[in-house]
């Protein structure tokens, strides 16, 4: 196996796969990449055996052939070497030596015979969003994935396609976030599959570009292919709780609320609080929405939104962090606030698909 | 109480003293800022009891008067206001109130008599340099400073005034950092004192100005004044180690390295090392320095620096991070290697005043 790359392609696409690799996993070969050279080009492929990342660089092949190096070691000797073209060359023993202007260096590489081979599977359903969408549509959610380790179904993205609508819904228990967007193109069945947090959170950072994005959906694996990179995630099985339970049918209330005024009033006065299980106060009245919080130990603070609203004094209370995050991940000026009382779940509706329900804390 | 202050520039101030104040201390007051308002300006001091850094900012002061704030508390909040001007009302109970725009926030505070009052001392020397060399002194030696709890003396930098010549210098037994910079000016008498790595880190924070730095000696502490900020640090009490006599009084060799070139070779190879007793090997011989390393577990590096040396062949090998540290802090171009011989001390000369010896490691 032998073959020369640009080193700078080859940094990139090596930062593209990296973050499967662990600091210390069991199995060494998990540690490693898998470089295929064939015919114009490598693939270069990395696993954590939930999670599969794969992508593609140009090379000048000399020699076809498969090896497996230290993935980070071979990262931190790419970044390190200063010239533009990298030779690399594998012996039968994995021993890989890799020239770079003056300076060679050799790692001890493993058998790719040992690679965990790649699990083929048929797609049931086939969704296309440009990149930058389904970024998004991530983003605005996975912040309200559950961490808690009793629920297992709670710990992932759904990806609900039913009745032409696709959904997309985080929760915790706590609060729920959801975006509703169509596909630019759609195939196959109707359904629903769990995304593990980590598949979307390498979407979030892969899925860069303003390119189209495939997700092939399988029984137990999805695959996110885009043109430079392929993501294949194991699915999380089990039964995702009827989320559509939880979003009222109706309010009695909508105000609509500025976005960054509101999230900097809830930063500044949840400052003077002086734990997790405190609260802040919202008043809506007198076209004036008041943020307060206040604690023993740390003091008082009052901040003042100006708004629409001229109806009944609302007070409802809330986990200042459950609130400050969709305000931090939805990309619109100004969002609805539904409300009916001081003790009912409220909507923040992002009127771009993007809803979040959360119920108040009941402080007094 | 009660002052007007511009709000950037109280945060501003806030942030040059905030990094004396620890996480949680025994002593409450030790996390509060005291605030003395008074004429033109308030004068904003915070301390740990070893490191005390006080600054100034210009107020409208309606009435004059001392308190302590949660300095933590008071910069986050400071932080998030979002209009310019900040008024701040203090009562006798030690609450104070922040008004900023239509935002109110109360703090609870502790009276500024029980914050450490200062202890005034009587400066046996005086140094003004420029802060930018100061902080660069600093940052050429601190590195190298002991963090080995066994040594206290060791824990900072020794000031040594003798001869005419004043000399930084920081050691961990392993290897020995030395910049001689003269003053632009100097009083009173010749001695050598030990400044805590602490208060030197401070400086390099602080200093970060092209304006003049003053350092005043005495016998206990030592104060750096600025226009703007004065540190005042305890200094460490015990005898420095006679540091001359590390440093060899003749080499045979003498060769001009590139720094950066150096550098960027000893990074490359070192990630084929394991562990921290590694060692890189430098060869000097025709014209060539080569940089090597090798481990069992990972592989073989090899880099070369072209250079100009013809004389006999030297090996000699060394812990890389203490190689590439002096590497990273000097300012120049090309740094002198000394050498005798694989086993003697090796000086790496600056020719700015800096200079540094280390011990090679015997590997064989």
């Amino acid at each position: 196996m032998k073959f020369k790359v640009s080193r700078e392609k080859m940094m990139k696409a090596l930062q593209r796969v990296i973050s499967t690799i662990g600091n210390r996993s069991t199995l060494p070969i998990l540690g490693n990449v898998l470089i295929e050279a064939e015919g114009a080009g490598l693939k270069l492929i990395t696993t954590d055996l939930e999670i599969r990342i794969s992508t593609g660089v140009e090379a000048a092949v000399d020699e076809a052939g498969r090896t497996t190096v230290p993935a980070k070691k071979l990262l931190a000797l790419v970044s390190r070497f200063t010239d533009d073209e990298l030779g690399f060359e594998c012996d039968e023993r994995h021993h890989a030596t890799l020239c770079c202007g003056n300076s060679k260096c050799k790692l001890l590489g493993l058998s790719a015979d040992d690679f965990p081979a790649d699990t083929e599977f048929t797609p049931v359903r086939r969704l296309v969003y440009k990149e930058s969408d389904l970024r998004r549509i991530f983003s605005q959610i996975t912040y309200a994935v559950s961490l808690d380790d009793s629920r297992k179904v709670l710990h992932g993205v759904l990806c609900a396609c039913k009745d032409n609508l696709v959904s997309f819904v985080a929760t915790d228990g706590k609060r729920l976030a959801v975006v509703e967007k169509l596909p630019e193109s759609f195939e196959g069945t109707e359904g629903e599959v769990i995304i593990p947090l980590r598949a979307a959170n390498e979407i979030k950072r892969l899925a860069d570009g303003e390119e189209k994005i495939t997700i092939e959906i399988g029984d137990k694996q999805a695959a996110f292919i885009t043109d430079t990179v392929v993501v294949t995630s194991k699915l999380i099985e089990g039964n995702y709780p009827n989320y559509r339970l939880v979003i009222p049918s109706r309010f009695n209330s909508q105000v609509s609320v500025p976005t960054q005024a509101f999230l900097a009033k809830i930063e500044l006065v949840s400052q003077v609080l002086s734990d997790n299980n405190s609260y802040v106060v919202l008043s809506f009245a007198d076209n004036q929405l008041k943020v307060q919080a206040a604690s023993a130990e740390i003091g008082e603070g009052l901040a003042i939104v100006e708004i629409e609203y001229a109806g009944e004094p609302i007070e409802v209370s809330f986990n200042p962090a459950f609130l400050a995050e969709p305000l931090r991940a939805v990309a619109v000026d100004h969002i609805t606030m539904n409300l009916n009382d001081g003790i009912s779940p409220v909507a923040i509706d992002g009127s771009d698909g993007f809803l979040y329900v959360i119920m108040p804390m009941r402080n007094r």
